[in-house]
């Protein structure tokens, strides 16, 4: 059983967006078990969204739209949909009771543009959605296959995903079992990695895959096992003993599993100790703390940071002494121990993090080129210390500090916490 | 003329990434004055990327493709292509001296498996790879067409288009002339925005269309004007006359033009008049000062911030009142205005601003639900505070609120300061 997704969208097309609608429908239909071949992104126009359909329908078991559902003067969807399936529009009750719902609760007067959004093709089931005001259609055809048109927006597609698409096709086809195992590696560059895992890729069984994904200075491995349902027990053994097997031949890479992210895995280390962090960072902007709280429930571990941009900021906000600023520089290992050490005691914190260096592109110099970084851990057991030398691209450089503090932070919580 | 776009990767289908590589693509060509008209995802397959390819070159006049090329077991576009091309692999002397550079550059010895990226189709031209091992390749069939093969690595990839693939690219097509214009609107809800320039949109000419972006609170507005090289200057009137009367129409709400994010608009205004800022961000935790800091040549402004995740760090690091914090509660109007005004005072700066609020999905109160936040800006001229009442989806109200409070400040800073 195969799936194409179908993206309408011109803002897609002439790259002001990026298409994250594909990448989260494909994840959730992967984690249900099924099979994403094909993702097309088309533009808002009615021969373009025509052929696609067309096509797709013709390859797949299922086919899910995105787009063109909305009260701007691009939506032609549905037209186009019921010309496919030889239908016409007409007003559904609950569609249309949903939008007054959800446009009273924001003390918005209904306006005929909005009321339009009730009007679907008449041969299809109205999925409704719980979060605004357009609702998802399911068509099925002669032969047994399935179009679902979702809203484009992606906080309401993911709702309808989750809601009403995937048990409705888990009950239409039935779905095969399939696993997903998530590894976090850290330290090691993905050609190297790959030279070493080689024998052990080589003798998986047929029924696993193996996808890399190498992302500022980590690579996530994804293992899928993928099978019958009947053979679920075969496919968990298979499973277990291959990260076992990796384990035994790239553990010292190995950060961490069954998460996405690195800052999940901080909040495990913390959390379940009882622990709490902050941070001191200067050429990582904030995004160390805002990748972190951008989790629920970061406030049980992290109690805060200092963004210090300037010398000014680090001396005042974190305790920075001036004198080593003037010998040794922002970019410095005395400088970033200070900033670590300063912002555990004035925070109370355990554990703190921080970050100095010459992101980049500007701020170079010979003795510390751009992509020059200092990081530090503050412990209870005392400070460690890292010199970075990343390349001359700023965001990068940015983020590759971000996982590399983060993966040592965990280690040494690790190594340091029974 | 029209381009497809053919992104390779299991990775993709299986949701795992983002397909941010589509997204630049497409805006770089558009930017050229190229119009993509079909982006399509496939996987690591043989036999999926002959299909893609062979209906792409068919559709299209310019193909490019991304993925598959690259020291890991999934690498198979090269064998396809020789197929498609009726052409075998050659080892090219150029792409192997350039996979040597890389490598000695980093103090890596060569293995054979990064050896065989120097192996090509004998059939297309190397374009050289100055930032990785993988070499972009381009072909040429009968009858004028042409196909691109480009590195998956994000930033290898966008090195390539913008360096070696689009000036060849207008070398062999020519262009049309594109032109395109950004404008930032804030403050107004998608649907209502759409019904208040309905009649500026239905007026335009044929020359010119509209994309809508909805993101996090601002809709950015993509108007693009597309036309022969010889009507260029029509084009740009055309354009000029469309944004002074969009501007007499929906002026309030327009942020800026021709960025295309808010901190490009904020940085505008801090650096063009000399002044400074801090931030003081609680729910935001370190969002603010990250989308700040990505640009570069942030320290010319931006002196550093608090991230004050927990009570005790409001009072030691911005001086917020206990007593405050006691009786109205961190998420309060008293309390953000002490956090941008302690900001304010001890990073020195002109500027400050602070968010406090309820991020979700847990800690809302009857009083205070999910998505209620607190953002002030403390000014040479006092403090503004406002209250949003957001949803109660975390990342949204995190977004949703940086957007908002950016906006502001730059409304602040032009209303403020001649």
């Amino acid at each position: 059983m195969n799936i194409h997704i179908i993206n309408i969208g011109d803002e897609l097309l002439i790259g002001q967006v990026v298409n994250t609608n594909a990448s989260t429908m494909a994840r959730l239909l992967t984690q249900a078990g099924m099979a994403v071949t094909h993702i097309v992104t088309v533009a808002d126009e009615s021969r373009a969204i025509e052929d696609a359909v067309t096509t797709s329908l013709a390859a797949a078991d299922a086919v899910i739209l995105t787009g063109g559902l909305g009260p701007t003067k691009d939506d032609i969807t549905k037209t186009v949909l019921c010309r496919l399936f030889n239908s016409h529009l007409v007003e559904n009750e609950d569609a249309l009771n949903n939008v007054r719902r959800i446009f009273a609760a924001r003390g918005y007067e209904l306006t005929p543009i909005n009321r339009q959004q009730a009007w679907v093709p008449e041969c299809c089931t109205v999925l409704r959605n719980d979060l605004g005001t357009a609702p998802a259609m399911w068509f099925e055809t002669a032969d047994g296959k399935v179009l679902v048109s979702l809203p484009g927006v992606p906080f309401e597609m993911e709702w309808l995903m989750r809601n009403r698409v995937l048990p409705r096709l888990a009950d239409h086809f039935g779905t095969d079992c399939i696993l997903t195992k998530n590894i976090i590696v850290q330290g090691i560059g993905e050609s190297f990695l790959s030279d070493l895992i080689e024998p052990w890729e080589l003798a998986l069984p047929k029924s696993l895959g193996v996808a890399y994904l190498p992302v500022a200075g980590m690579v996530k491995l994804r293992i899928t096992a993928r099978g019958s349902r009947t053979a679920a027990n075969d496919l968990k053994s298979a499973m277990v003993d291959a990260v076992a097997s990796l384990r035994s031949i790239a553990g010292q890479y190995i950060v961490g599993e069954d998460v996405e992210t690195l800052p999940e895995l901080v909040a495990q280390a913390f959390v379940s100790r009882h622990l709490t962090l902050a941070t001191a960072e200067s050429c990582t902007g904030g995004t160390i703390a805002s990748v972190l709280t951008a989790l629920p429930g970061t406030s049980a571990y992290f109690r805060g940071g200092v963004v210090a941009y300037s010398n000014d900021v680090k001396q005042c906000a974190l305790g920075v002494d001036a004198k080593t600023l003037a010998e040794h520089g922002a970019v410095s290992e005395p400088t970033v121990r200070q900033m670590a050490e300063g912002a555990r005691l004035r925070l109370c914190t355990d554990y703190a993090v921080a970050t100095s260096g010459v992101a980049g592109p500007d701020g170079g110099t010979p003795e510390k080129p751009v992509g020059t970084v200092w990081t530090a851990i503050a412990t209870p057991q005392g400070s460690i210390t890292k010199l970075l030398h990343f390349g001359d691209r700023r965001q990068q450089n940015i983020d590759r500090t971000v996982n590399q503090v983060l993966a040592d932070l965990v280690r040494t919580i690790a190594a340091q916490q029974i």
